[in-house]
C-alpha cells in the first residue's frame, strides 16, 4: 500500500453528567462517523470533569498530538460552562466577545428579554476564534485554530458538524465491511490472524457475541483501499465457509 | 463540610469499534453508575485504539494518578486481543498462564473440542494477577494490583462488576437530586450560580434540552452529603419557584 498522510482527531468531553452515569453519550459516535467521512481518524476520545485545570490538561495533551481536537458541552450562559475558559487558558490566549456572536444573540433574544450580561456569556472565545453556526438554539460553536468546540446536546452538535463539512483538510476515508459467523471466534482465531498477515493494509476486528440463540461474532476488516479491502472480504468469507459455519455477509 | 478521602477509578476503552463509530460505547454508563455506588468516583473516561504502545501510555497515565483502573474489551483469543500483554508491559512485568483460568477454560471447552492453543490465550495474565469471575463465557475479568481488566461486551462486563461489588474501598457515594423547569437556562444563570455559592459541598450542573414542546434544563445537585443536598435541592426549588416557571422535581 502506497504510504499516505494520516489525519487525526481527538475528542474531548466535557462530561460531568458522562462520569456519574446519569446520562449516556449520544455525541461519539455520530462525530467518529461524520470524522471518517471527512477523511480523519478519531484516534482517542476523553470524558473529562468540568473542572478547568482538567480541561486545560486534555486540551493541550489532545490538541498538540492531533490535527483536530473535537469538544462537546460547557460552550453555554452557566457557572458550569467553562470550555472557552479552559482553551483559551490552554493557549495562553485571552477571552474576548466576539462581534458576530453578540450580534446573532442579540437577534435571538430580541423580544425574549434582551441580551443579558448572562447570554453574552455565550458570545465570548478565545482571542483569535471564528464562529460555527448554530441554528437551533443561541449559542454558536466556535473553531479556534484546529479546536472546534461544540455544544454538548446531540442534536445541536450534529447540526454544528453539518455546518463544518466539507471544510476541513483530511485524506482517504477508512473503509470497512463486516463478515458475521456463527462460531466462537476461539475455533476462527488462528483463521483471522493469518487472513490479516495476508492482506497488507487490511486489519479484522473480532466482536463477539453471546446471544439467546447461540454464540458468534462479526468480523470487520478496515482499510482505506476498496480494492484491497474487497479482496480480504473476499478470503475471510471463503475460509469461514471452508469451517462449514453459516457465514453472514454484511454481519449478524 | 469535613474534609474526606475521596476515592476516584478512571476507564480505559480498548475500542477501535467506538473510535471508528461502528458501535456505540454502552459500558460506561453502567460502570460509572455501578462505581458510584461502591463509592468510588470516575474521573477520566480514555478510548484508545487497539494499538500496544497507545494502550500501554493509557494504563500509566490513568493508573498512575487514580486508585483504580477499569479496561473493557481487548481479552479474548483472537490476535486484536492484547490487554494483557499491554497492561504487563505497562507493569513491566511478564506474562503468564494463571493455574485457575486454565483450569476453568479446560472444563468450559470439555467436549467442545478442548483448550486448544488459542483458548489457552484466555488464560494468560499479568504476573501476579488474579481472576474476575466470568459465568457467561469461557473467559474470565483480571485484576492486576488496581487495575481491572473486564470483557468488552457489556453483559459480560456487568457480570464482572457484579462479582466485584463490595470488595473495594470507597467512601461515601456521591448522591443527587434533579430538577427540571421549562426555562432557557440563560434565565436563571444567576440563580444556578448563587445557589451552588449557598450550598457548601454542593454543585449544580446544568444540562439544556430543546424539544418540540419548548425548551428547559435539568439541574443537577450532587453532593456526598445527603442533609447538604437535600438543603440545596429544596433552596433551588424555592427559587426556580418564584420566578413562575414550571418546576418538576426529579427532572423533566
Amino acid at each position: 500500500m502506497r504510504s499516505e498522510r494520516i489525519w487525526t482527531a481527538a475528542l474531548l468531553i466535557i462530561g460531568d453528567e458522562i462520569l456519574s452515569g446519569r446520562v449516556q453519550d449520544r455525541n461519539v459516535a455520530p462525530i467518529a462517523t461524520w470524522l471518517n467521512l471527512q477523511g480523519i481518524r478519531l484516534t482517542e476520545v476523553r470524558v473529562v470533569p468540568d473542572l478547568e485545570p482538567r480541561i486545560v490538561d486534555a486540551v493541550r495533551a489532545l490538541g498538540g498530538s492531533n490535527d483536530y481536537l473535537f469538544t462537546t458541552g460547557g460552550i453555554g450562559p452557566t457557572h458550569d460552562d467553562i470550555t472557552v475558559d479552559a482553551v483559551a487558558a490552554a493557549l495562553g490566549v485571552a477571552v474576548e466577545v466576539h462581534p458576530a456572536a453578540r450580534a446573532m444573540l442579540e437577534a435571538h433574544y430580541a423580544g425574549r428579554g434582551g441580551l443579558t450580561e448572562v447570554r453574552l456569556r455565550m458570545a465570548r472565545v478565545p482571542a483569535g476564534a471564528e464562529l460555527i453556526e448554530n441554528i437551533r438554539s443561541g449559542a454558536p460553536g466556535i473553531r479556534c485554530g484546529n479546536i472546534f468546540m461544540l455544544a454538548g446536546v446531540p442534536h445541536i452538535a450534529a447540526q454544528m458538524l453539518e455546518a463544518l463539512t466539507g471544510t476541513l483538510e483530511g485524506g482517504r476515508p477508512l473503509l470497512s465491511r463486516t463478515i458475521g459467523c456463527w462460531v466462537p471466534e476461539s475455533e476462527v482465531a488462528d483463521l483471522l490472524a493469518a487472513t490479516e498477515r495476508a492482506h497488507d493494509g487490511c486489519r479484522i476486528g473480532s466482536y463477539p457475541f453471546f446471544r439467546e440463540g447461540g454464540v458468534g461474532a462479526n468480523f470487520v476488516i478496515r482499510s482505506p483501499d476498496e480494492a484491497a479491502l474487497e479482496a480480504c472480504a473476499a478470503d475471510l468469507v471463503a475460509r469461514l465457509e471452508e469451517t462449514g459455519r453459516p457465514v453472514v455477509r454484511g454481519g449478524i
